[in-house]
C-alpha cells in the first residue's frame, strides 16, 4: 500500500508526539518538526507508510539521541493491558464462542497504536468490539484454516496489544493442534511496536511451541517492506498467517493468504479497505493465482 | 492564544481536506500540500491559529481558483442541522431547564467544525452533551449576566452550528429582555465558518432585534485577530458577549468579559483550557483590572 497525502501531516504529528515522550524542550521539538518537514519536502511521496515512518522516526531518535522514544510508554501499556487480562480471561471463559470473543478482543487491543493516535480509550474500545459487527468478517474462513494448520505465523503489532494476542493464542492452542507458533515482532524500535523483550514481558515466550522471529526494520534481509526472500519463505511455509494492525496491512496487503486483524484508525486505511474509521476488520487476502 | 507545534500538521490536514472539497485531482492536491508545507516552513511559528489558518486556506483558494471550497458542505450542514431542529425544539420544550438544555445543544453544535476534524458524529455528540457534565461550567454567571443585559453580542462559529445558536437565542429571548442581538459572522469565507448568507438561510435574521456584524477576515478593521478598535468598541458596548467555538476562543481568550461556549476538539485547545478532548466548556473570562 502506497502512502496517501494524509500520511504527510500524520508523520509530522507522530514525530512531534514521539519527541514529547523524550523531551520537554519546545525548541528541540520545533527543530525536530522542521527537520521532518524538510525531509518530507525532499522526498517523493511514493513509498509505503512503514518506509516513510522509518525515515521520520529516525530523525526523532537522532535529534533526541535516544534509541527508543516509546520505551516508557510501551512498558506502561504492557502493564495496563496485563491489568485487563484477568477480566478478559473471564469474559472469554464465560463466552459461548470463546474463539470469536478472543478474536474480537485481539482486534480491540489494536487501538493501542501511537502511530495512529495517542488519543484512545481502551475501555470504550473493548465494550464496542464485543457488540459491534465487524465491517469485514472472514471468521468462518479463519476457523476452517485453523482446523488444517500446524504452523501458525502470527505477526504482532503493538506493545500492550500483545497481551490481547496472548489471550487469542491461548484460546487457539486450547482448541486446535498448532505445533508451532512463529510470533513476529520488530527487530528494532519503531513507534510502540512490540519487540522480543516486550513479548517476553507479557509471557508470550511461555506459550507451547512458540518461537520469535524478527521482522520489519532493523534486521538484515527483512526491510521495512517485509519483502525479503527469507521472510516470504516463512510466509509460504506457514499453514496460516495472522497479521495484526495497520502497519502489517500496509506492508503486506498485496500478499495472500493472510488473515488481517485490525481496527481501521486512519482515513488512509479506512479508504483502502472501504470501511469507516473505527471499524473492526477480520479480512483474509487471497494469493493471486498465476 | 499562540499556535502550538500541533497546529503545523493540522493546517496541512485542513488544506488537504479543503482541496478535496473542490478537486479530485491528486496531482493538484499534492501541489497544494507542498505549497502549504513550503509556506509553513518559511514562517515564524508565533502567530495565532486563525492568522496562520488564513494564510493556509488562501493557498487552497488560489490553487483551486475558488473563493469558498466549503460552500457545498456548508449548505449541506445547514440543512442537516435544520432537520434536527424540530426534535431539538421538543427536547427544549420538555426540559425542566430549557435555557441550560439549549446551552448544551449550542455547545454540541460546535462539533460541526471542519477546522478541527471532518470526522464527527453529530447524533452521538447531541446525546453526550445532554448527559455529560461540563468540564468548565459558568452557567450561573451566564444567567446572572443575562438578567441585567440589554445588548447581546453573539459571536457565531460554524455553518450548521448556527441552527443550534438560533435555538439558544430563541430561548434567551423568551425569558430575558434583550433589546438587541449583534450576531457576529465572518466577513469572508474561511473553513466552514458562517457568513451572513448562511445565517439568513437558517432564519437568524428573523429573530427580533437582531443585527449582523461581520468579524474576522475579509473586513476592513476586523482582521483575523479580531483586534480592531471598531470591534473592541462593540465588545465593550455590549452588556453580554457569548462566543462560540475554538477560533473565537483562540483569538479572544485574552479578553474579558466573554462567555466562551465550545467543545474542546484538539490537543492545543484542550491543553490551554486544561481539559480533555471532547469536553464541553462554558467559560467566562474576566477582564484584567488595571
Amino acid at each position: 500500500m502506497k502512502i496517501k497525502l494524509d500520511c504527510i501531516p500524520c508523520f509530522q504529528r507522530q514525530a512531534l508526539e514521539a519527541s514529547r515522550f523524550v523531551t520537554k524542550d519546545i525548541i528541540l521539538q520545533e527543530k525536530i518538526l522542521r527537520r521532518v518537514i524538510k525531509e518530507l519536502e525532499n522526498m517523493d511521496w511514493t513509498g509505503t507508510p512503514p518506509e516513510m515512518a522509518h525515515v521520520v522516526h529516525q530523525i526523532v531518535k537522532e535529534e533526541c539521541t535516544v534509541n527508543d522514544p516509546y520505551k516508557d510508554i510501551k512498558k506502561q501499556y504492557n502493564d495496563i493491558a496485563l491489568s485487563f487480562y484477568p477480566e478478559m480471561k473471564e469474559i472469554v471463559n464465560n463466552s459461548a464462542e470463546p474463539l470469536l470473543t478472543t478474536v474480537r478482543l485481539a482486534i480491540a487491543g489494536n487501538i493501542i497504536d501511537f502511530g495512529a493516535s495517542s488519543q484512545f480509550d481502551l475501555n470504550e474500545t473493548i465494550s464496542k468490539v464485543l457488540e459491534k459487527e465487524f465491517a469485514i468478517n472472514d471468521f468462518d474462513k479463519l476457523l476452517e484454516t485453523l482446523g488444517r494448520s500446524n504452523i501458525l505465523l502470527y505477526l504482532a503489532d503493538n506493545t500492550g496489544e500483545i497481551v490481547f494476542d496472548k489471550l487469542l493464542l491461548e484460546t487457539i492452542l486450547n482448541k486446535y493442534k498448532i505445533n508451532k507458533i512463529l510470533f513476529g515482532v520488530k527487530g528494532a524500535p519503531i513507534i510502540n511496536d512490540a519487540m522480543i523483550e516486550d513479548a517476553e514481558y507479557v509471557g508470550i515466550n511461555k506459550l507451547p511451541g512458540v518461537e520469535f522471529i524478527k521482522i520489519g526494520i532493523g534486521l538484515p534481509n527483512t526491510g521495512v517492506e517485509r519483502n525479503s526472500k527469507e521472510f516470504h519463505d516463512i510466509l509460504t511455509n506457514s499453514d496460516i498467517v495472522i497479521s495484526k494492525g495497520q502497519g502489517n496491512y500496509e506492508a503486506l496487503s498485496k500478499y495472500g493468504d493472510i488473515f488481517f486483524l485490525l481496527m481501521a484508525k486512519c482515513p488512509v486505511i479506512a479508504d483502502d479497505l472501504n470501511v469507516k474509521i473505527g471499524d473492526f476488520i477480520l479480512k483474509e487476502t487471497k494469493k493471486v493465482q498465476n
